[in-house]
């Protein structure tokens, strides 16, 4: 298996220097670049819809999309006003900084506040992987049940943020948000935990005021670090 | 990449060798093994507990499941009734041969009817791996999305049936069934396409008589391979 180890070890060391590149990039922009990993299906581009209905034209923001076949996801988000570019990975299982970097030179975005990379929907293999973002957010629908955070420890561990999702259909489906977040915040103290329905209530504002918050406190650090 | 492209046909070729040997082992005891790969929470092992409930102890079954971490599905899977081997991948993303042949050398199961191999809850990488199964199962609950056979093509076209399932939860929940099955046919035209609910309305009746159906082509085969 050594060779196997040297091989991961190489392409995650390119990774790397490109990720560096990316999060340089945004740093001179004062962008937010926030990479949103759940399982399929857990609600990342209508949670993107939601953001991108509450937050324009307050702020500009852009969304890197990343799927193992078709351009639905990106169609959507430009419906909901999002400007949007499509990764198809023909069956790779996660973004790479590589992919990332490409994209962003195609699509040509405008200079943007928040930049989203929605990943290939994956759990677990997105996790290694270093885009330049400022941070990793995991998304986990009520639907998906209440086992999750112990279950796919690497993603909860290395996640800003664990947002539940789908909260409209928690009347009808067992799932105990106290153990969710028990687990999460067990794997990592410092995650900011949220409930969300992107549908119904309790709709999106904790979200929309993380990120303002976290966009906020990335040009206050700009500002110091240049001062 | 000449060498990382060597490297991963040389695991496929040793995975399929020791699918190969599965295959045979489950071939002299006639036992039907099926593989099922979803999405995590999509329901694969509540499917599991309504199976060994519907058809216990009319036949003998065992399971082998895959997790990134925790033996709570084994744990649940005991709990009602069928005997289970957990797999810790401990990070990995798929089951492989290796991985299965181990825990069958391990759990030493009773000779059963039905060998359920619950892979790890990931729609993309597991699609790749022969576990020596007879088939693979794709399942998808209506919460995940009426997009998904197009976005995850691979394992809707290698899976011989497709699962819905949560079915109860379709009155709360935008799902187009016909476009899913649509969808699902165009990629394998011979798909068992069928609709569950391990909770609730409709039950799991037309799941168990798939198994049904095919563990007897399965020992008809076997005898007229004999005469």
């Amino acid at each position: 298996m050594g060779k196997t180890v040297d091989v991961k070890s190489k392409i995650l060391a390119e990774n790397d220097r490109l990720a560096h590149q990316i999060r340089e990039r945004f740093s001179r922009t004062k962008t937010l670049v926030v990479n949103l990993v759940s399982s399929p299906g857990s609600g990342k581009t209508t949670l993107l819809e939601a953001t991108a209905k509450a937050l324009t034209p307050r702020l500009r923001m852009a969304c890197v999309v990343g799927d193992v076949a078709t351009e639905r996801d990106a169609e959507r988000l430009k419906a909901a006003g999002m400007p949007a570019y499509q990764i198809l990975t023909g069956g790779g299982c996660h973004l790479d900084a590589r992919l990332v970097s490409e994209a962003l030179a195609e699509a040509h975005f405008e200079d943007v506040d928040l930049l989203f990379i929605e990943n290939v929907g994956n759990l677990i293999c997105p996790t290694s992987y270093d885009l330049g973002e400022d941070f990793k957010v995991a998304l986990l629908s009520v639907t998906e049940g209440d086992d999750k955070p112990f279950k796919y420890p690497a993603i909860f561990s290395r996640a800003a943020a664990a947002v539940i999702t789908k909260a409209d259909l928690l009347a009808h489906v067992h799932f105990d948000l106290g153990k969710v977040r028990e687990e999460a915040k067990t794997l990592n103290p410092d995650v900011e935990f949220m409930v969300t329905s992107a549908l119904g209530e309790p709709g999106i504002g904790e979200w929309t005021a993380f990120l303002e918050q976290r966009m906020a406190s990335k040009r206050a650090q700009a500002r110091v670090g240049s001062a």
